[in-house]
């Protein structure tokens, strides 16, 4: 998916709430701004807007010396999304239909993102997260039941941290044994890495690998070989949030995107409205089964 | 007031906005995008947000050709609120207290606002007149009046073509024969010029002046000397809009400021809540009723 003008005040939105993770220095802020309002008014449209996030954050950290500014912030939705897991993984258990809650679960977790929202505090996620799990899902729920039910080798791509932990609840229904989780491989906005997929707990239920990459979403041709290794044998990939989906979504792969539309372009793209819990399946599964 | 960084992802969402509004063509809005935010990134924060906004609407204008891109939003709002006009002015007529109400109105009217809001539509400006001429006032409507009552020589600084319309209903409430309404000098965005006065009848109820500035705004020195005069002779100087109070919260003089907030730097700026609807007066009067 092409990044559209539209994206442009939101990575200058984004750009400043990174800057004031950090630093509290309105100086510094401005520094920051100017320099990528400049990198924006060259940089080339026709990249997904995950390349162009990846090129804005490396700057930052360039710009600054700060690996991870959203170490706190991560850490603050992980401790969150761990607290509330016990609740619904009894709800998921006791649910007439579990993998159905857990997908909507899964796609709940998926508004705990810092990248589409300025100022998200744990209250709003968590209330959202409750609205989010009751919430009717844009998708086809049978398909992507009988696609997870036979597939041999199911690739996870996890989205953001805090988010992993209600990832957790969907990788429990799928076939043990069968699932790789890969995160990101080094820190951008606040996408999960190896220690948010430890600290959910998922190397106990899945192999888990990084990407390779530190864009916020999977830019296959900035990924490691091995990473590409399980993109291509997978029969079966489990796609989550925007960037996943902006990245992949013009792939001929075996995906299903599980993602919340938080924004107007992705919701143009994807044909979904603003707010919807999308459950995506591509391509077009045929009779047979096989992914064309 | 001074810009804050936050006011620059809105710059550029309002650049984008113009752009449409002046060509369909998305070569166009990227054009016009890149070069706003290279203007943004060399610009000073120093001034108030509608001399920047200034500077970049006069460049979008130099580089389309198009002196006025919002010519036809506006007439579309003019005729919205002409429609809605008759009812609110019997509701005046018979309110237990007209001028609360007419001040409510004028205030509500400010939702017209194309710079602060994309894609306004007049059924959402229309449901929220509504609901804005039942909101609390943010201020002391007590003080106002007294003000307005003894007031000899009034200056009404217009904000947005609709939104005039709806400072006729306040305009009518006033000393007959001492008010003066300024517009804008020229076309910026959508606020009022002289023909958007001149369609809500305005000049049947006071002398219409333009302040001979193409801000968003009342920057004094950009104003002409006539302009400057008025202001500093009047004894009452209303001012409409985020715009103006941008420009004018500064100044010493006779200033009440009635508008809705509409952004988070102005909230903080005004100590009021985004959305509420603010009746300031400034400066603090003395005993004897004369500006400190």
């Amino acid at each position: 998916m092409q990044t559209s003008v539209d994206c442009l005040p939101c990575f200058v939105r984004q750009t400043l709430d990174t800057a004031r993770a950090c630093s509290p220095e309105p100086a510094v802020h401005e520094w920051l701004v100017r320099d990528v309002l400049r990198l924006l008014s060259e940089i080339g449209l026709d990249s997904s807007p995950p390349v162009i996030a990846q090129a804005i954050h490396r700057r930052l950290r360039e710009m600054t010396g700060i690996d991870d500014p959203y170490g706190a912030e991560k850490e603050r939705f992980d401790h969150m999304a761990e607290e509330l897991l016990p609740g619904y993984a009894r709800k998921v258990a006791s649910a007439a239909d579990p993998l159905d809650l857990a997908v909507r679960l899964a796609i709940a977790g998926n508004v705990i993102d810092l990248g589409a929202k300025t100022g998200l505090t744990e209250r709003e996620a968590e209330s959202e997260i409750d609205r989010a799990a009751a919430a009717p899902i844009c998708g086809d729920l049978e398909a992507f039941r009988r696609r997870a039910e036979r597939a041999e080798h199911i690739l996870y791509l996890a989205d953001n941290a805090g988010e992993v932990f209600f990832d957790r609840l969907l990788i429990e229904r799928l076939p043990r044994g069968c699932v790789t989780v890969a995160v990101r491989g080094a820190p951008v906005i606040n996408d999960a890495t190896m220690a948010d997929a430890c600290d959910a707990g998922l190397a106990e239920l899945a192999e888990l690998i990084d990407n390779g990459s530190d864009a916020p979403g999977t830019v296959l041709a900035d990924c490691s070989a091995e990473f590409r290794r399980y993109f291509r044998e997978a029969d079966l990939i489990i796609s989550k949030g925007q960037g996943n989906y902006e990245t992949l979504c013009d792939e001929s792969a075996p995906l299903f995107f599980l993602f919340r539309v938080k924004c107007p372009a992705v919701a143009a793209h994807a044909g979904a409205p603003l707010g919807a819990h999308v459950l995506a399946g591509l391509p077009p599964i045929t009779a047979g089964g096989a992914a064309q």
